[in-house]
């Protein structure tokens, strides 16, 4: 009989969002009528702005007419859209980043996920903790996490500590890393890098020869202005970094799928016999033979939002979000609890009292005030004892979840 | 500096298709004005059917509506498609597939190659010869190719010819490969294999221990009743068979980016202890782990054709490229050259006439026709000799092609 990738028999069998997703049906169904409120997963509420709305109108419209009609399209992406991207998410803050160096995909899951094709299996990974759990299992598959041992650490992955004590900055790693994930503005704490901050990384990634991916899927989220948004605004960051994102929290394309991925002419890993190779040219070979594009009428979407119209759309949305995740910090704090994110951030991330664990925390939360979050443990070992809120509920259930809240 | 999945150098550097499309806008730019006729990638020209525009549209208007919005779907697509799928698809077929065994993609390429995640590193891998690309370069990049030899074969992956000379029907395998891929109706020769020829496959992976890749891209074009529409009209399939499915060349979707595939539980192969592990398990794993479910508004437009209305339009567009198929088919008999395909299939393969490489025959077909067709050996090796042309023009350019064809 045929052998399987006996990695995916390590990892813990089931997903930590599908497992809160369970929770949440199971306590629904045995207590029907209870209003429960959402703020578990990163998922967005608000509806699809004007602008994206008609651009994808027309773009089904045009699928439906023969000389408009757009069948597959390229690989990398539509030029409208790559040209839109690198004139407003790049240009527009000083950055140069060309055309040829933006990759459409279906979302940056997807694209954190599949990058490990183009990475030689035996790299050495280092991640933040907690860590979205995408970058831990997906080396895992790909036969890089090493054995799961009995603090829930994978022994081939090296662990950057973020918590309340070291004020959620990452020490750099001790064990010469080929592959840093960061993810700022952070998932799931909320919290950001400075720009001096990151520039530490870049800087060891470039005396190290590490890769560094660089997942700024809520870069629309920041607010203050020493925070980057972009990895590129460092200095040397071309010649180390990936950079991931997404068109999910900007602009509620959750459904829509579509995200996009960075990588810059300079950025040089080697093969195995020491030679330079350009990861540019082996994530377009991936592309081209692994992916067919993103749907026509979702890069449709994605241009419009960055039209006049659409980007004023798309910021009322963030600020919105932005104003419930203020909203949740300064409620979750005056109930007395330590927290962090909010500000930059849809994310709330907080300690939970007396000691509890994250899953008990979870379980008295959804009990007794009926609201959903995420526990922090499903983050990884240093999120236990930590728990998750998001903004992307509407403005009056934030506001009851936070009146729920106080009552516990 | 960190070390890249070096696989990927191994690969020749350019994929078939953009090799193409290179050359054709090469001789566009040298000769303005000349009418060229694209029957080379195999990408539709019909708009979509209105059922499906129609459901798109109203998807979109759910995305601008915060009452019937919908964010994250499931990864595996959503209920409604799934059913729709499990009961005209199969049900009325007489073949039972749960919805569970459904898992929804953004297309049968992306999901072939993404297959490879959830196999052995080191399966032995069986092709036919000819043979579309993607099979062969995503094994390669997962280090399943072994060197690529001087007569064009990977040295670690097992060719299975299929000729003029053996009327396209490929021997069974001779070095026991874990993974064997089969595409029926055939992509790139237009060939099909009968109920009877099909099971002698699913016979041989029974006693083998093997698993077959089963790429039904094509079905929809099936026109004879002795050929399977799915390999699991053939008992025991189900023990021993992935089927892709594409709504790109049943329904257009090639710019829409929708798929799906089939892994039935009954489907086991083994860890490295040798107990058996679910592949529907583990591709579930996958997806929830490293994808984020196709867009929402192209499944809505995929369910559409399910419809009475979707299913009658749908056909007529079928129904019009194999007319085309058929046309070229007689033509390219007619102008004295031998061929294969066009009746089960939108492509017909042909033998180039006076023992001219395939490269050769486009060059000339380019030159003096103004036709673009696929050179054979970008199928492999049992490719040379041989080209391929498709119906997915309109019926008046396939008219068009044929008189210039009888001119050659």
């Amino acid at each position: 009989m045929f052998r399987v990738n006996d990695n995916f028999c390590k990892l813990p069998s089931a997903y930590l969002f599908s497992q809160v997703a369970e929770k949440v049906r199971g306590y629904i169904e045995a207590h029907p009528g209870v209003e429960v409120i959402r703020m578990g997963i990163g998922d967005v509420t608000r509806p699809i702005c004007d602008a994206a709305v008609q651009a994808m109108h027309e773009a089904v419209d045009d699928e439906a007419d023969a000389a408009r009609f757009h069948g597959y399209g390229p690989e990398q992406g539509y030029e409208f859209l790559r040209a839109a991207i690198a004139e407003n998410d790049y240009r527009a803050r000083g950055v140069e980043i060309s055309e040829s160096e933006i990759f459409i995909g279906d979302g940056a899951k997807s694209d954190t996920g599949k990058i490990g094709d183009i990475l030689w299996p035996g790299s050495r990974v280092a991640v933040t903790d907690p860590v979205y759990p995408v970058y831990v299992d997906t080396n895992v598959m790909g036969g890089r996490g090493g054995d799961l041992c009995t603090d829930g650490y994978w022994s081939g992955i090296e662990y950057l500590r973020c918590d309340f004590d070291n004020g959620f900055v990452p020490s750099l790693p001790m064990g010469q890393p080929d592959v840093i994930y960061l993810c700022y503005p952070n998932n799931p704490t909320g919290t950001v890098l400075t720009r001096a901050q990151l520039a530490e990384w870049v800087d060891y990634a470039r005396h190290n020869g590490s890769l560094i991916l660089f997942d700024a899927a809520y870069e629309a989220y920041i607010t203050q202005d020493d925070v980057p948004h972009s990895i590129y605004e460092i200095d040397g960051a071309r010649e180390v970094a990936i950079e991931f994102r997404s068109f999910s929290k900007t602009a509620g394309f959750t459904g829509l799928r579509c995200g996009y991925t960075v990588v810059p002419k300079e950025l040089k890993g080697h093969d195995g016999a020491g030679r330079e190779v350009s990861l540019n040219a082996l994530w377009n070979r991936r592309q081209s033979t692994k992916f067919n594009g993103a749907s026509y009428i979702v890069q449709r979407g994605a241009a419009a939002i960055y039209t006049d119209a659409g980007k004023e759309q798309v910021r009322t949305t963030i600020d919105y979000y932005l104003r419930n995740a203020g909203l949740l910090y300064d409620g979750v704090r005056n109930a007395g609890l330590e927290a962090v994110g909010g500000k930059n951030s849809p994310y709330v991330w907080l300690r939970t009292p007396d000691g509890m664990t994250s899953w008990e925390f979870f379980d008295r939360l959804l009990d007794r005030c009926h609201v959903v979050g995420t526990p922090g443990i499903g983050f990884g070992p240093a999120g236990e004892g930590c728990f998750r809120l998001t903004g992307f509920n509407t403005y009056e259930n934030t506001q009851k979840a936070i009146e729920r809240l106080g009552k516990l």
